[in-house]
């Protein structure tokens, strides 16, 4: 049975392409943080559309489970197979073609294996931009920040990756193709598909090709760092200069004071800019389509107004790329620092971003009251409402020993998020790691329309089982 | 079996709310056009969510058809009922409260029922700018806007209405409140429930509430109206002035010489600014979050450019809003020149916008053999590929006779559309009217994925029967 699977994947992929001998198979099979290893029937690894539908066509025939993967890059065990060893691991890595790039109307067509950096430096050769940035942007694929709708740090501007997409191919978990690579800004044909395919994960069909947006260039982009008294008075800043310089404005990262002293302990060469303690900094930047002496002046507007308004204590911009660099550095230590620290326990979750202060006040407090080692290292997209709260022993040691918290610990900063409209998985998606999570959190009337539509679109069930529901 | 039925309709919404004689209900019978008029066997008018839900309940079990109805300004048949008189229309119009205005979030949430104009008011009020903006304004509702994905004049900078809604409050075909009111930008649990809902037109279920995004209110918006030669001048303009101006351009509007030409026939009061006769003309809109100064500068400086380059034969940049306003009614007193005229044969398409100067080409060029007397009206929102591409006859008169030729008319239209990849409905949607449209041009992959979500989130199928499927 499975020989006859095999051999028929075989035919279809070419016999170099089928991997089922246990060391050919490894990358694939345990997930990017390295915390799980899965087992799988076999890896297939076809090398267009035509071939992908094929295999899933040979799926549904021997009922044999498929885990399509990506850049592995996800961080919720969403592109790994279980412990089961009855699925395939289907890799789009060899679907790495940028199709065409349509330098008027602005779009790349990519086939989804192309890594998010290709799609960008494409863009970049014809003087276009790509948004979508993330720290794994060297790894990841195009089609696996699709099925998880990634965010990272141009979220303000150009949204998520839902966004950023006109149209996509898919296989169907029938082993159809549906050529959906329309290029279109407006389209009021019938049901989104589109948007329902973004964000599945993988459990509602592969995603094998897409048509993604590009935009001009911007000539400038100047950053500052600002010191305030308060969350709060990061929401003012945040509408101040949300007014001041509207799309413009391309990042407000927000970082507690925990945040820089651990960046300071364990990267003591970085410069920090200023002279006393802050209770939180924000790190602004300002883009500009017509020069950096406009981006100088916008920023400098808006931060002589957030100073005359009393919602900023200090600031510092940048006035060269070095001096910029040097500031987004301290943010991007953040969670180098963190991981010098020792393990600590991680939510990546969002909020109505007038909640945030409201939230950090009380799950600081629940926290303290509940755990009075743990101290909370706070940071994150606050104009996106996205906060990487997270959650360490105070005294820097007894790491392993406070992770045995980790359930009780979630379930606290869980329940809040929660209490206050906001949502457990801002940027990561559910995989199988939040699964339960999802059950938890989630009302039966919306998590019975999920189970509907998936059993709707995929009757046997063969498309990533386990992950999301 | 109906008085039982009615009789708890009555109970739930109150006697007053549930019209059955026929005098009461012919309001909520005729299309927008006046071109059609059905029949029901009630009209329902509920006051809130729970109330909806109770009599899709009653519904459910006495197997009654509902459609859905909000401004009843669609243009596609899809909130009037068949002639069958099975079927009750369920009006939203009284849940018509502003729910929520959160200034910090940026966000607003509205009853399904309340009038665009009166968001758009609710926004201006807190000085924050609520973007979707379209002709029929000030009697159509945000929950119509939603269910069919609702185009306008903003989409170029703001995008459609999917791109402006970040939650939903929805009644399900069982009679289930779903709570899916979030205002977050960044969510990634589970499947995109939200967009399948937007633009399906009431065949899931019936939006009752939602959270709509806001933005900050530009200081000032500069128009010009510039001559071109061609339409592949007016694709050189709009990457020309994507460039320099960014996210600041908010309107680009493109218009034919036999546009402007039919507007000095039926409105010879209104100034045409140009002595010479141009091919095309664009109208530019350039917005500012700073001053009308800096909205006069970047406009002025994307037209020198344009000059420089050759794309442009001649332009005026409106230096007050008296003059802003007469350039926008050239554009807008096209429709009513063409109404003036007599009947004429529309289309509300959209192409990938490089592809846009071929397809005016060919199919001018089609109909022109087919049809010598055709004259084409085109004009349309350029920057997001859409055209309202009409036919009329040349000679002025026997409009009556030549509308005799619109099923061959469209499908020339269409069949061009199709082989562009573009979409023949851009944001008006299908309903009852372009139903055997969209089985003809869709794949049947697509239009199987759409039966399946059909049938499983609404097995009785009872929600809003015969449109779209």
């Amino acid at each position: 049975m499975t020989e006859a699977f095999l051999a028929q994947c075989r035919d279809i992929a070419g016999a170099a392409f089928v991997l089922d001998r246990l060391d050919d198979m490894a990358p694939y099979l345990t997930d990017w943080r390295g915390r799980f290893t899965g087992r799988a029937l076999a890896v297939l690894r076809p090398q267009d559309t035509a071939q992908v539908a094929l295999l899933v066509q040979a799926c549904v025939r021997h009922r044999v489970p498929i885990v399509p993967q990506g850049g592995k890059t996800g961080l919720v065990l969403g592109s790994v197979p279980d412990d089961s060893g009855t699925a395939v691991v289907l890799s789009l890595g060899r679907l790495n073609r940028i199709r065409a790039l349509d330098s008027i109307n602005r779009t790349v067509t990519v086939d989804a294996g192309v890594i998010l950096q290709t799609v960008q430096e494409a863009a970049a050769a014809h003087d276009l931009l790509f948004p979508l940035s993330l720290a794994a942007e060297g790894s990841c694929t195009i089609g696996g920040n699709l099925s998880t709708n990634a965010g990272g740090t141009a979220v303000l501007r150009y949204g998520n990756t839902r966004e950023l997409c006109l149209g996509l191919e898919v296989v169907t978990p029938q082993g159809e193709i549906w050529d959906g690579l329309r290029a279109l800004r407006k389209d009021n044909t019938g049901y989104d598909l589109r948007d329902l395919l973004i964000g599945a994960e993988g459990t509602l069909g592969i995603i094998t090709g897409a048509v993604m947006k590009l935009f001009p260039q911007p000539r400038a982009a100047i950053t500052a760092l600002v010191a305030l008294g308060s969350a709060r008075d990061a929401l003012g800043l945040l509408t101040l200069v949300q007014d001041t310089c509207g799309a413009a404005l391309t990042g407000f990262e927000l970082m507690s004071a925990v945040c820089l002293d651990l960046v300071a302990t364990h990267f003591p060469q970085l410069q920090q800019p200023f002279g006393a303690r802050h209770a939180h900094y924000v790190l602004l930047e300002v883009s500009s389509n017509e020069s950096e002496q406009h981006a100088v002046a916008l920023l400098e507007r808006a931060i002589g107004q957030a100073v005359d308004e009393g919602v900023c204590d200090d600031a510092v911009v940048a006035t060269s790329l070095a001096q910029s660099r040097g500031l987004w550095n301290l943010r991007e230590h953040i969670p180098l620092a963190q991981a010098a620290a020792g393990k600590n326990i991680k939510h990546d979750i969002s909020l109505p971003i007038s909640r945030i202060p409201e939230f950090i006040a009380t799950t600081d407090a629940a926290l303290a009251a509940a755990f009075p080692d743990a101290e909370v290292i706070c940071f994150g997209h606050l104009g996106d409402g996205n906060l990487h709260y997270n959650v360490a022993p105070k005294s820097g040691a007894g790491h392993d020993a406070f992770l045995a918290n980790q359930l009780a610990i979630n379930r606290i900063v869980n329940d809040n998020v929660d209490a206050l409209h906001g949502s457990i998985s801002a940027e990561h998606g559910i995989g199988a790691l939040k699964r339960e999570d999802l059950a938890r959190y989630k009302e039966p009337v919306e998590l019975n329309m999920m189970r509907a539509i998936k059993a709707a679109l995929d009757p046997l069930g063969i498309m990533n089982p386990g992950k999301i529901l």
